[in-house]
């Protein structure tokens, strides 16, 4: 480390504290500050305020977020992964796991020892739920703030390297989810730096990112950087970038696209983008030889909610608009729902039209319950906690054999009992209070008895959100198992499943009968999402690869389905 | 094998021949013929005729091209190459090597034993001319006919699913150069079988392949899928795309782009098609997303015009254009030199423009030397025979510092001192002499004395072609191959050097004085083409990292650069 250096072009004056020596610092040039002097603990003293303040860009806070900074270089760390040449996503299978909660210890050395387990369920990346510094000692990490540091309850930076080694080694690569839209609620000091937030607007989360600022898209684009260069990650999930207000003539994703591109040629290895967005807007993931951003990939929450209301009958809030099968027909052969289509939970048009002749299936990553679609829940609870057997499976089968990039979280391949609730550990009382108000008033309006509301600053609402790996051993929990590691090896051994194009995807309901053909080149998936047993019209032939259950009956009027089935069949 | 099939819509009747016994083959479907025989050794007769026929889908071919065929199972290899997730493209570096030339053995066995040199040059990818069946027991390979078959003198497939596999465990990915385009002047019993050329239609080499048949189509994207599928391949070289004659809906490259993507999903790498095209056309490497082919990326022959002129001077036949030091400089910032300028040589306006805003520059695959450039001369003389040491150290850094996906010739490396001459060994005298006298009469025509042009069908033209890697100790040659390497290592210290970003390439030239600057980032790369000492104008300061001979001097009015003379240096 040759001198330390910090922007703040607010301050008047600006003091390192190094190893309780201070040091003055000089201003450079465009708000920038710095000094020969180095240290192990430090933060800087802004104009004659006497408290340190954490460094924007520390890489590690041993206290907390209110802490001092320590100096961590990146370089020091011993890889043995010089044979990774990356992981491409086309065909490929994310696993979205919680490093507090994925097991007993939470921290990124236990996750560790848990990593063949995803091999052996065929998972190729696994996606981290944000690791970056956050107030407290567990969350889910959206209330994060220092971006640059990896959280001190789960390791630390050095960790960090260890576990994505690990990975590598495995053949896992790794997915870090990343929130650039927002700062948490505590430990903020961006503000007395410089104006890296719009103080006057502000969206669900707190106040905006300030993209007018060429600056402050270096902090975002850097950090971006950070994680595929110092810590050989292999992409990032973008969280809600929505909420990403940029109205530069080249918008910020587009930005970090072409930079990451420029990475990724540098360092030799595919680096993966992939946005979590509420806009079923394709641009995202549009080539920019056709006027896109160039990301690789994006979330589609419409997957979801169509499989979602299929399987429980749900159909409150956003959920309304995809009551018929005719709502996860569409999904499966143009991508979106809503693509242009009215929404009644948004009251207005949503979303545009994908061009389904030229982009590939697997830009759009689905899952059929995620950390939020579980977490947000009032009980936090998982589909395993009201769907049967036979529903789950169904769940599996339609994301694991569906066109597709699937992504599961944690757990759901055992139907994990655990639930998966919202939890915080503020240390703040007042902070804490506020946290835990909001979400009870939350679902109060929605119409929820408050007390069946957990509190987010319960310790037992984190602990009891953690796995609970002895399930696995179980007969039932391991019967799931079982068709999750038969559908990755499926999809390993019949290229139709990862066929990326739309035109060879078929779909077949009936509406009244609630049965659905997903017809995948030679594969047909038959699902039966009524609690009867159905006659679903086949050809005649064929080899059953895969059934939920026994009872799933070949004749020549076509396949008796039992109530709640799925059965992959072979032409 | 369960039982053989054949394609042969002309025949009345097919007879297999596996063994020494005959099986009378049924008519299928679609004109296929199947028997439920099957045989180590087999061919098959048509109609009346008592000659066994080899296979259109042969895997091996031990005797010749005209002998019957040997059954091979690809599956039947013990791979070690499990974690081996492919290589992308993007930023790498490309080694193109001729099996036959490329040790004194000339086998897939021998060339493993030189990998660790490819490996400790910086190269990412091997590409191999074609190993397909061809007539005779050495050729370049452009007269190969069996595409399914590799070459046995080469060592057969097996051989080659070594070869392959040895790559992999060093990190090396695998080009396969395939020809689609036309079939060889001997061993050719396709339109035996059936409509797989337009007898009326030829092109430079022989009948247009007749692309109006779906049949047709498969052999060809069968066999594109099968490198990558059986042998592990990592991406195709496709030869002389422009010579593909597809009036179809959906051309033939973007069929087999889209099946190419299919596959590299299944397979969970990537998978690279690169296109050798006279064309300048952008389409073919423009995304589908954006009404292109979606293949990576093509050859650019500009690059090679434009610098070799500005090493040599040569400016007779398609180089006259390329007489203006400008003509570098638009190639380096453009991509194209004719991007819609008219063409002297082939008097129309030529080729369309690159969007530079969007286009990476890796897409265009560039070499200061290759099996065409040199091979195609009279001598088959390289760049060496002809220029300095520093000249030679120009077209390195020109190569390898430039904004493309940089190619080199084996050998130029070290600046080999061998030629690399059109060679062929027709075992049919007569086919043998019309080939000498067509190579002959070529030159003649453009005024060259016959006695100059080595005899193709001469043993000693294929052995004066080979290799001598004993070059490689000697002092002179050591000094040119420390500087690829010195460059290979750049590329990996310098993001600069590999930034896929047309617009942050700057080119400034002085065509009277010879020099040019091309700037990548934070480096100036510095070329003397004149063998003159040049003061060529510079920021002050800086640092030079590499340097071709010492001379090189900076001041405050520029930098002094001797005659023919490179530098980087980095501000």
């Amino acid at each position: 480390m040759s001198g330390i250096t910090v922007w703040a072009p607010n301050a008047q004056k600006v003091t390192l504290l190094a190893d309780g020596e201070r040091h003055q610092m000089s201003a450079t040039e465009d708000g920038w500050w710095a000094t020969e002097a180095t240290g192990r603990d430090y933060g800087f003293l802004i104009d004659d305020d006497e408290t340190p303040l954490p460094d924007p860009r520390s890489r590690r806070q041993p206290e907390s977020v209110h802490g001092l900074s320590r100096h961590f270089d990146p370089s020091g760390f011993d890889w043995t992964d010089s044979a990774w040449t990356g992981r491409q996503l086309p065909g490929r299978v994310i696993y979205e796991l919680h490093l507090g909660t994925f097991t007993p210890d939470g921290t990124l050395d236990s996750a560790i020892d848990r990593l063949d387990h995803l091999v052996s369920l065929g998972v190729d990346f696994v996606e981290l739920l944000p690791v970056n510094a956050f107030n407290g000692i567990h969350n889910w990490g959206y209330d994060g703030v220092l971006w640059y540091a990896v959280q001190e309850s789960y390791g630390g930076p050095e960790a960090y390297q260890r576990f994505v080694d690990a990975c590598h080694a495995r053949g896992l690569a790794v997915i870090q989810d990343v929130v650039y839209n927002h700062l948490g609620p505590s430990g903020n000091y961006l503000p007395r730096f410089g104006p890296y937030l719009h103080e006057e607007s502000s969206n669900t989360w707190g106040a905006t990112v300030n993209l007018d600022s060429p600056e402050v898209r270096r902090y975002v684009i850097d950090n971006a950087l950070m994680w595929l260069r110092d810590y050989h990650v292999d992409g990032l999930r973008l969280d809600a970038v929505h909420a990403l207000v940029d109205e530069s003539p080249k918008h910020i994703l587009r930005e970090l696209a072409e930079e990451t591109d420029a990475l990724s040629a540098f360092l030799g290895r595919p680096l993966t983008l992939i946005a979590e967005s509420d806009l079923n807007d394709p641009t995202l993931v549009t080539p920019r030889e056709a006027d896109g951003y160039g990301l690789a990939a994006q979330w589609s929450d419409d997957f979801h909610h169509a499989l979602h209301v299929a399987l429980t009958g749900e159909t409150t809030g956003y959920y309304a608009d995809f009551e018929p099968l005719g709502a996860l027909e569409k999904v499966l052969t143009r991508g979106f729902f809503h693509d242009g289509t009215y929404s009644s939970f948004r009251e207005k048009d949503h979303g545009g039209p994908i061009d389904t002749g030229t982009m590939p299936t697997w830009r759009l990553v689905v899952a059929n319950q995620n950390h939020d679609q579980v977490g947000n829940r009032a009980a936090g609870d998982r589909l395993a906690a009201s769907l049967d057997y036979g529903q789950l499976a169904i769940a599996a089968v339609m994301t694991l054999a569906g066109p597709f990039t699937p992504m599961l979280f944690m757990g759901e391949e055992w139907g994990a009992s655990t639930p998966w609730q919202f939890f915080t550990s503020h240390p703040e009382t007042e902070l804490g209070k506020t946290t835990a108000e909001g979400r009870f008033a939350e679902f109060e309006r929605m119409g929820w008895d408050r007390s069946t509301v957990p509190d987010p600053q319960e310790p037992s609402t984190f602990t009891d959100s953690k796995l609970d790996w002895s399930e696995t051993a179980s007969d039932d929990h391991a019967r799931l198992l079982e068709i999750y590691r038969a559908l990755a090896q499926l999809r390993k051994e019949r290229p139709s499943l990862t066929d990326p194009r739309f035109d060879r995807v078929l779909v077949t309901i009936d509406e009244d009968e609630k049965w659905l053909i997903l017809g995948r080149g030679e594969l047909s998936i038959l699902v039966n999402f009524s609690e009867e047993s159905r006659l679903v019209p086949h050809l005649t032939g064929g080899v059953l690869l895969l059934v939920s259950t026994a009872g799933v009956d070949l004749s020549d009027s076509g396949v008796t389905m039992p109530g709640h089935s799925v059965a992959i069949l072979s032409r």
